[in-house]
């Protein structure tokens, strides 16, 4: 991590570039405007935050780059960060959508409020999280599950009140987090009150995950909609700061209503190609929402964001800046990885063409699900729903009831979890609908809680007719839709891992998905384990091999059903072992292990037998994927010497 | 079930009044101006349904009367019932608040839609559920859990397009239901479609659950919200359907817009005392929501509606109404019952009284759940979040992060589910939040699914930090209150039976909670019984007694702790037994009863015992309460009877 001048083309790709604290704190010093310093700031975290992300493999560019005006402007002009009587800042910031996360890092490193050699440490294990935590210091609330942050900024503010402090708090929102319920849901309540002392701030750059809002969910007449719910509304472009402290000194002089400014924004600001869609193939896909940009596209965003800094301290008559660099660490590539959500995409578009019933609806995660080529295959039979999962599942209910088959698709932490209620409601009505939960499991383990799905299995598991599937590799994918497609008469619920995972076992050539049956993938008689999904199943079979070598032959089992078990075959299959272990890639409580276990002890298989059971118990950790499975015990090393150490 | 004349004062409070199909043909089929029809017929259902809600002891009057005007002119002026080419008819209604289901059934079956014998068969096994249910004949979805009306209709909507069928959807919701994010997650997509097949209808009657819906959470200029989402707005009077009319009328020359009738009604209208809060203690409380008028209110409202339909058919130069009557079968009050809210609520008050960081916050329940005494006597402290889930969740996140204590309350249905993600995200957060969850378990069964709330122990159980407890009297209740507070150092949910239950069991007189562990009720040595809570454990004590009768001596464990429990402890209670039970007022799967086994089989405490475990494995089924638990084999005789099988 050497220091570096302005020539960098040659090691672009290898060398990553940021900006320490002694040179930002030179620029602060200056004699600038405080506007203009500001602005020159933004800039200065924007290479930072950029430089964050592209270390870490992973990370949002695009809002942290529209929000980094705004941002930095309301650390070092607008929030009184005194410490009040309850040892917190007067003032308070957060970002209700979270993904904004390294942007808001960098303000804060660079403001000296964060150490700075968390800089390095972004979606690393005990570094900074890829989504807001209040282990970080300044981090006000979690987010990362969106629409919750008028609410919370509600609660903090009635706190505030009974304490006798006056505080204000100042909420960033995004445009897509609009399509929100919570959101419409918590902002009447607060001007009812009133509470004044919220200050809402909407990162309006026009583009969600996938694409522009307006062609996902548009969101209509914005400040009709704050105003018919009772909030001052003003209006600006959010990376001209002249604009934004005139709107901010305006909402001052209002203590006694709730504020919204909608800023205008350019998602990807400050990096041309970044700024727009036109890296996509076809033109319609941002493609800076979320992951590391490429080497190239690294070195020249690195080059443009540095001369912009450069030209505006030449005009305010200072030297360039100079920058540090550090190595990026080689990335490791699966040579032949599974991709599920390619094989589901793929198979979905299959079975759409022999069954036209089949819909598939999105919560604005087209590309992450898989969803793209139906979409464009089926565009009659594609909904977009937006980031409106409850609507969305309802939306399918409807479906159902009048004979089509809906299959509803987001993130596992989210689809389990928001529309929760809707999903118990649609099963009451005992219709079929497939829901496919996505990015399921403890990896990726950058993105941090609020994306690692480790309780959909619990959050649903006991909903009657729901049946849950994780599948293990490419071909077990096809069958598990299939099998929900064309065989299951109820309700199924597909777990699917987003991460392309190398596996080294192979199913059975004459593989077939038969109900609450497992298969065996590594033989043995010392101890039986049983687990599912790509990423365990392939740090077992492995640790199978390891501890092969060391004298003890593992069974290891795929067990895809997740809540529920043929519990004939399940005797018979634990009958000659012992020793039983279950994996989970989700909580213990809640998880398969406990059912199985269960099961075992309801059924007379269970006669004192050692059972252990490995999986998460509490929220779970963010970092980088091999060292998160290490942390809680299921990488192959560990599993290979609980295999021996339970021998 | 004998004919009457209209003389019934002296038999008030023992005899009931319908009208039946045949007059109301007669009405029907007189000579009326379609408008003055519907608007007899309303009071014609009324009287119909006043029947029905008084006869099964409960359910929704205010607003079945409400919206009877509506809903009558619907089905029989503006929907077009014939049959469409998918086998529905051409238009549907449903109602999203579903509440109103008595008047809506009192409509179907004054128009021959659904057979006549079911007016007798309202919360009864097999007839008429408490809130829609889609096996009833002509019901469209089921609602009960608010909010999802429109997502659904757009369901309906996209399947009918795709099907070629020019469908019309008219979608009833309440006012107080409009504060549920989904509504506003719902409305502009359908307005950015658009679906211009969608009417929604708003019964305005002002009055939600526990009172004015502005004095809960006011709405603000709804006007002005439903335009800035892009609907076509109109308002009248929802009694006079003259004006519906002309409203309807309309709309028909709008057919590329969703459209929105806010109709101006009267909770409780038809029946003067029933219009406003006259008849609470202080004037602050609807009291005709839910639940049956008492004998007296019975008998004035009948009486009211009786000379209000005479009238207008003296008026139209047609004779009095014939009505018939059934006997009122005589209610069974449990004469020294345990009153699990209201210890709950008192102890409330008592330890915010000594804790001045007590907040509770409620979702338009303030009488389900307790908290009249808490609201009086610390309004500063008391937030009333109207039916808004998610704020309330996220809006005790930020008070926890700022140090408070916040005690959430709603209906356990939808406590643990509408906000699920927003409670676990509290959860990451690390802070301490009190949750109650109230109307637990699988009764009261007179609502219906959406309001049995047998699921909540697997929704949340998985959470970490979130210990889940069922107290089984007031004595346990004021315990499990004053542990969640004072003792745990993490959040609890606190899981309450609302319905009063006479308990024949007494905790010892030095019981104290101590986490994991459960406290012997009736001892015995022949099997050992393992539940939790007022309802399963007075039934399972009286069988014990039952058995022992017989010769079989049953050791009943109340083990209040849902989702952990004390392993040693677990093992040294079970270690005598080779026949084991677990009983669980909710689904089996994710009950207490799968993590007791499950705990049993990984501490090698499991040993072949025989182990059974009841519970519900399907949708509950709406009736009676004692018909309820006998149909799940979890009444007392049904239990004895498993205990000597057992054995």
């Amino acid at each position: 991590m050497g220091e570096k001048a302005n020539l960098i083309d040659e090691k672009a790709g290898s060398q990553l570039f940021y900006i320490k604290l002694a040179e930002i704190q030179r620029i602060c010093q200056a004699d600038w405007n405080p506007v203009d310093r500001a602005s020159i700031l933004a800039d200065i975290n924007r290479l930072n935050a950029l430089y964050m992300i592209t270390l870490a493999g992973s990370g949002h560019i695009g809002t942290s780059f529209s929000s980094m005006d705004l941002i930095t402007y309301l650390y070092t002009e607008e929030l009184n960060l005194s410490i009040a009587a309850d040892g917190k800042p007067q003032d308070l910031f957060f970002s209700s959508k979270g993904h904004d996360a390294p942007g808001l890092y960098s303000v804060l490193i660079g403001l000296g409020r964060l150490e700075f050699h968390l800089l390095h440490q972004l979606r690393k294990l005990n570094g900074l999280p890829g989504h807001p935590d209040v282990s970080v210091p300044g981090l006000v609330t979690n987010t990362g599950s969106l629409g919750m942050g008028i609410s919370k900024a509600k609660g903090i503010i009635i706190a505030a009140r009974l304490n006798g402090i006056p505080r204000r708090v100042f909420v960033m929102t995004g445009d897509g987090e609009l399509q929100e319920g919570q959101i419409w849901e918590s902002l009447q309540p607060v001007a009812n009150a009133p509470y004044g002392e919220i200050t809402m701030i909407v990162d309006h750059n026009k583009i969600q995950s996938d694409t522009w809002v307006k062609d996902v969910s548009d969101l209509g007449d914005l400040e009709a909609k704050f105003r018919a719910f009772g909030w001052e509304v003003a209006r600006c472009d959010g990376h001209n700061l002249y604009d934004v402290k005139e709107v901010l000194d305006r909402f001052r002089s209002i203590p006694d209503r709730p504020k919204v400014l909608i800023a205008d924004t350019i998602k990807g600001k400050g990096v041309s190609f970044m700024q727009t869609m036109v890296t996509s193939e076809d033109g319609t896909m941002y493609r800076f929402h979320s992951g590391a940009p490429a080497a190239d596209h690294y070195a020249d965003a690195f080059q443009e964001l540095l001369q912009g800094i450069n030209a505006k301290l030449g005009s305010a008559g200072l030297g360039d800046i100079s920058i540090s660099e550090t190595e990026q660490p080689p990335k490791v590539i699966p040579s032949k990885p599974q991709k599920l959500i390619a094989a589901y995409g793929d198979e979905l578009v299959q079975l759409a063409g022999e069954r036209h019933d089949i819909l598939a609806l999105d919560a604005d995660l087209i590309l992450d699900t898989g969803l793209i080529p139906f979409s464009k295959r089926f565009p009659e039979r594609f909904i977009e729903s937006g980031i409106a999962e409850q609507d969305m599942v309802s939306t399918a209910g409807g479906l159902a009831l009048m004979g089509k088959l809906p299959i509803v698709h987001s993130f596992a932490c989210f689809l389990s979890t928001r529309p929760n209620e809707q999903i118990y409601n649609n099963s009451s009505e005992k219709t079929k609908i497939i829901y496919v939960g996505s990015l399921a499991g403890v990896l990726p383990a950058g993105p941090g809680h609020s994306h690692q799905s480790v309780r959909d299995i619990s959050a649903l598991g006991g909903i009657p007719g729901l049946t849950m599937i994780e599948p293990s590799c490419e071909r077990e994918v096809r069958l598990a839709l299939k099998w929900a497609v064309n065989k299951n008469q109820d309700s199924t619920y597909i777990r699917l891992v987003s991460i392309p995972v190398e596996v080294q076992f192979q199913l059975p050539d004459d593989y077939t998905l038969i109900e609450g049956r497992g298969v065996i993938l590594h033989e043995g008689k010392d101890l039986i384990v049983f687990a599912y999904g790509p990423v365990l199943l392939a740090e077992a079979f492995v640790a199978a091999q390891m501890a092969a070598r060391q004298g003890i032959s593992v069974c290891l089992v795929n067990l895809p059903w997740l809540n529920q078990v043929d519990a004939e075959w399940l005797s018979v299959t634990v009958q000659k072992f012992s020793r039983i272990i279950f994996l989970d890639n989700h909580y213990r409580k809640g998880g398969q292990g406990e059912m199985l276990a269960a099961v075992m002890a309801r059924t007379g298989s269970c006669k004192g037998q050692t059972i252990e059971h490995y999986g998460l118990d509490d929220i779970p950790v963010c970092g980088r994927n091999p060292e998160i499975l290490e942390y809680y015990g299921l990488d192959r090393e560990s599993l290979s010497q609980a295999f021996l150490n339970l021998s």
